[in-house]
């Protein structure tokens, strides 16, 4: 007799996580990071008045939160130009991806991603069950023609896209993935992935329009939004598949004042665009820092940038190392050839600080 | 060509959900509630010890919730005597009991539970195609003994028992049920809800070991900590169940700020204790209020007095709506002959109030 009576799928997933946090890293060091630039968390926080909110509605937490979440959702749409029925708010976008994978993947399915993508996506779809079919990028630009030429070859039901990218910070033009997205074949549903999509040169976001049934895009108040830990992702598609997550969903997932913090985070245009300059700022000094030791910087979309150290993923490794022995918190890309990169986030003047003056040190130190 | 590729198993999924929340009917009656008693929330809030750690923690919303919840699980650890290693936490008990459903339930396995018992828990067994058998309560009270008969008779592999039950707030001694998890068969796992079980009187709450691999049980934050809106609950069982979650969880779907709540809110003992007290006087009022208009209050372990109406569902059913209509939210079991009850959660002295003033003109005008 087995132990435990799981499913045959469950059996055999493997008990990896996709990421380890900067906690467990600190408890092992037995010390806080100084500097906390590893998961592309925005340093610059969010909107005074999100913060209130939280702190208003913590009173409140008594009571559970809204399982529409109908006001978010209205803001939301009113945002987007959509409506309430084209948005589905979750757990941020891991949780809606996962909710995604288990609508869409049944053991055997297939699904496209790049090779070195976002891995919490992989994740899902091995959680599901789902074959990935991997894509490289190219010169570190995610392909978009090619994944959807590969999801027509395997007859993926889902094809996976960031843009902007994560890890490397690349991006595709809206125009680019506009045509992409006329190419997807019949049966297969484009995951368009814009969790950095504010930080990124307008005309990163490509047109779709919800009754376009083949698309479906996610965008967080994680990064943007300086809202990482209250865990507000959503989705924008069409309305029948916005309401196919609800016969899934966790109905009262949500943290109530986080759906309050979001609320109020996006009525704050003025502390958003400040935060976007402020990021844009900081990538400029980690572009200049990066330079002046001799690295290559990999012009960034998003509120990171990926430094290319120049040799394989041991001498990356090694530098990531140093960063963190030296009290910085960062990470690297997990697939070749992107892992001969390290990626640090936008970071304030201290953090930067900190990161300019180890840097050196450190290739010193490996020389 | 469908117009989406779902799996056979969401395909065929209904879009009904477990609850509609009041604030649902609130938008449709474009009024407020004036006491909120129908979700068996606790009005009288979490320690304020919990309240000052979340307004802090707003400030630091910008960074992610520590994925492994590390503090949070040796705190109740040390609570429960048991090891970190045994402890789960998610997003409420509803998320973990999507979880269990995933790791265990695959389409056309067996689940028992009871004729009206906590429909969350049917949501996700049907969300993963299980298949659920049911048997009815005694006088109100669930049978844990026939519900395990029923597993055997039915090879089932997740056996689900609220202790306190939700929606009847009856209850079995934890001896009853330490027996009764002696005999639960081969490959079948005991689901033990304890949501309530603080307000319960000593003695509800089994002595199971951790070492049993037949048993989970599930405690939350939402009730007797008075942290509805926080969403977190959690799981203590064999340290290899405990793990698998691990497989299929979204590891950084906790809100940063419900974590340092739901840790500060441990601490608080005497807040707690005298929640317990404010509680057991609230549902003291509700039993005279229903005897003193004639009706049978049902006595509750839980936060909550389910009142027994005195006839049918059409009977209840208008008692609740005339409740309703005076701006009280309450609610009433889904399935006979439980749906005779109308129940309240354990109110403030002014929700009460509201409650003794109508209840009476309701009657008469249903007379």
């Amino acid at each position: 007799m087995k132990k435990f009576n799981f499913t045959k799928l469950s059996e055999k997933l493997p008990s990896t996580v996709p990421f380890v946090g900067p906690e467990t890293q600190e408890r092992l060091n037995n010390r806080l990071f100084a500097a906390r630039l590893g998961a592309n968390e925005n340093v610059f926080g969010p909107s005074p008045l999100a913060i209130r909110a939280m702190k208003k509605e913590a009173e409140k937490i008594w009571m559970y939160g809204d399982p529409e979440n109908h006001d978010l959702k209205l803001q939301l749409a009113k945002k987007h130009a959509v409506q309430s029925e084209n948005i589905v708010v979750g757990e941020g976008i891991d949780g809606l991806l996962g909710y995604l994978c288990r609508l869409f993947i049944e053991p055997g399915d297939r699904v496209v991603s790049s090779l070195g993508a976002y891995p919490t996506f992989n994740f899902h779809v091995a959680g599901y069950g789902g074959q990935l079919d991997t894509v490289p990028y190219v010169n570190d630009y995610e392909d978009p023609e090619r994944l959807v030429e590969k999801a027509r070859e395997t007859n993926a039901k889902l094809c996976y896209l960031a843009n902007p990218d994560n890890p490397m910070g690349t991006w595709n033009s809206g125009k680019k993935i506009e045509k992409v997205v006329n190419n997807i074949p019949d049966g297969c549903l484009f995951v368009l992935d814009e969790a950095y999509v504010e930080f990124a040169p307008s005309g990163t976001s490509p047109k779709i329009d919800c009754s376009n049934e083949k698309v479906i895009r996610f965008r967080t108040f994680s990064k943007a939004y300086g809202m990482a830990g209250a865990r507000v992702g959503y989705a924008i598609c069409h309305s029948e598949l916005a309401s196919a997550f609800n016969k899934i969903r966790n109905h009262f997932g949500m943290c109530r004042a986080s759906q309050a913090g979001a609320l109020e985070a996006l009525k704050d245009t003025k502390h958003f665009e400040s935060t976007v300059l402020k990021v844009n700022e900081a990538k400029k000094r980690i572009y200049r820092i990066a330079l002046e030791n001799g690295l290559k910087a990999i012009p960034s979309a998003t509120n990171f940038v990926a430094i290319d150290c120049g040799a394989g993923k041991d001498h990356a490794f090694k530098i990531m190392n140093g960063l963190i022995e030296r009290g910085i918190f960062v990470r690297m890309p997990f697939v070749e050839p992107q892992n001969r990169c390290i990626r640090i986030s936008a970071g304030r003047t201290k953090d930067l600080d900190l990161f300019e003056a180890s840097l050196p040190q450190i290739l010193d130190s490996i020389r």
